[in-house]
């Protein structure tokens, strides 16, 4: 009998990064947060807290190059970082931008996508200070950003206790009807749903005002950016804070157009809200005493609404989804389970 | 006639950063040190100046998975980012660590390099506090590091004037033997040269120690990491400073394992130690007045040799080498031109 060496793709990412990160020491105790959060949080002074995160866009992998808006793409691989630096509730500063090109790929399509760098650094008012440029096979944009955030104010992963309510700003599953799109632009759906679920997909909004608001109004107990999917995210959380959550289908705040989308499509809107991704929503909890003042500072700040859409629980509890029907099924890292 | 759009191919590094940072806009005054150079660098405080640099290690590009041994890979994709820090006279604080992995990729190689990364961090007393995995075809380490330096301390490029010395510390040519000895194995080496020159190309030694003793010293006009190699290097200080420079080829440090190896290969140690790249040393330049000094505080430091290898002249003069029969040619980007 011969033994195979485990791969990478054997594991997927998370015990992969789990097994990896076993091979550090335990940083320094100025950093506040380390390995496994999206963020990275250390201090340079009394008050003033550094943070740092890494997102990458990889050709095949998360974009296809003769398919997608290089502005767009620029865009996106900068929203997708803020977007982590918001649900920690910081704020923007420093990008630096590492590109792998392959020798054949078009000056002027890097020059769009580092048009929609500056376009979304710009918006958020932080810098490109540096980067680096190198060969290879495949594309790659792997931004680095910086941001601040005052101590007092961090929002982190861990802090969800039994009884808070559990709130997510906006809609959810629009990004995952705007892919299925890319894959399959020949589906029949009425143009504003088409918009709609690309733009999702294609030019998220991380929720910074949002977040900022949330921490000025205080009470928040723990956040996280929905990035790998409501479901997956909120184990995050629940992992972190060690507790169990309650979901209720019928508060999730699903997005028309990917109601329309996975009409046209044959698919379960729900499973795209809950297992799809990359919405860059604001998921967070917070006491049910706290709801108005936090749903009213988010709504003041940016006009995006906030649902309640369910509770934390023991941990022994588990992980659930309540349907209308009474039933409650089991949420896993891709979604929920129908049976 | 028609006509191809321009590929990255075409162009190059340095002109393709060129068109990619002319789509940013200009950074806030608090950027110390923005795009096209190594490091970049804004203050956090009156007398904090926060460092980040990225460098990446590229399958296929910089090393060839098959051949190479993945905890010296992972020391080496660290320590050529903590090389750029020690450039800017700074400390190696945090590390951020961003992979591609294809999903056949051995987990035990990659924990291999994780372990490289760990080691050489805790050398310099930085820690590894973020990171991202992601899928690709291609394997791919972005590490980015973040340092720090006092305002007065930082060292840049831009500084050297006429009348200054050219120093660089250690030798020079030995990574480029080591490159050879990777790509033609079986060249008939004597075995110290062997292992002196695969070492300096697989793990190289950052002159943090070194750099630090020359910034308690002061007096050093400019200073860069050797990386694209010395005649490169030093074309990237003149540029930033608008000076030109002489060298004196009798007066380069050329490795010994690099003229061993040379020999074997039927190659020029000259042109490894000109055109090679890679050796990572220190090359500054100074005030003939503070030579003595600043090579003491090297030597005390770490027991480092410092070579006095030319001059800064005025840039019409451009940049040139002086052979010992007194001839004098031209230094490009890539070496120098022996007619």
């Amino acid at each position: 009998m011969t033994h195979r060496p485990t791969q990478a793709g054997d594991l997927g990412e998370f015990p992969l990064i789990e097994r990896l990160t076993a091979r550090l020491r335990a940083p320094r105790p100025e950093v506040v947060v380390g390995i496994g959060d999206d963020v990275a949080a250390f201090s340079v002074d009394q008050e003033k807290i550094l943070l740092a995160t890494c997102d990458v866009q990889v050709a095949g992998t998360h974009f296809l190059p003769e398919r997608c808006d290089p502005f767009r793409l620029g865009r996106k691989a900068a929203a997708i970082n803020v977007s982590d630096i918001a649900a920690v509730g910081g704020r923007p500063t420093h990008f630096l931008s590492s590109l792998i090109v392959p020798p054949a790929t078009h000056v002027e399509f890097l020059e769009r996508v580092y048009e929609g760098l500056a376009e979304e650094a710009s918006r958020w008012e932080a810098d490109v200070i540096g980067g680096n440029v190198s060969g290879g096979e495949q594309l790659v944009i792997d931004l680095t950003l910086l941001g601040e955030v005052r101590l007092e104010a961090l929002l982190r992963r861990s802090g969800a206790v039994i009884g808070d309510r559990i709130l997510v700003t906006g809609t959810v599953g629009a990004a995952a009807a705007g892919l299925q799109l890319q894959l399959e632009p020949e589906l029949t759906v009425d143009g504003s749903s088409r918009i709609a679920a690309l733009d999702a997909f294609e030019l998220p909004t991380p929720r910074v005002v949002e977040a900022r608001a949330l921490v000025s109004v205080g009470g928040v107990s723990s956040a996280i950016d929905l990035s790998d999917g409501l479901a997956a995210d909120l184990g995050h959380v629940c992992d972190a804070s060690g507790v169990g959550a309650r979901l209720s289908a019928s508060r999730i705040p699903v997005a028309p157009c990917a109601r329309n989308v996975a009409r046209a499509a044959g698919r379960d809107a729900l499973d795209w809200a809950l297992g799809g991704g990359e919405d860059y929503q604001l998921l967070f909890t917070a006491p049910p005493t706290r709801l108005g003042p936090l749903v009213e500072a988010v709504a003041d700040a940016g006009g995006t609404s906030v649902s309640d859409i369910g509770e934390i629980v023991a941990a022994e509890r588990g992980r659930s989804l309540l349907l209308d029907d009474g039933s409650e099924h089991a949420l896993t890292g891709e979604g929920w389970r129908h049976f």
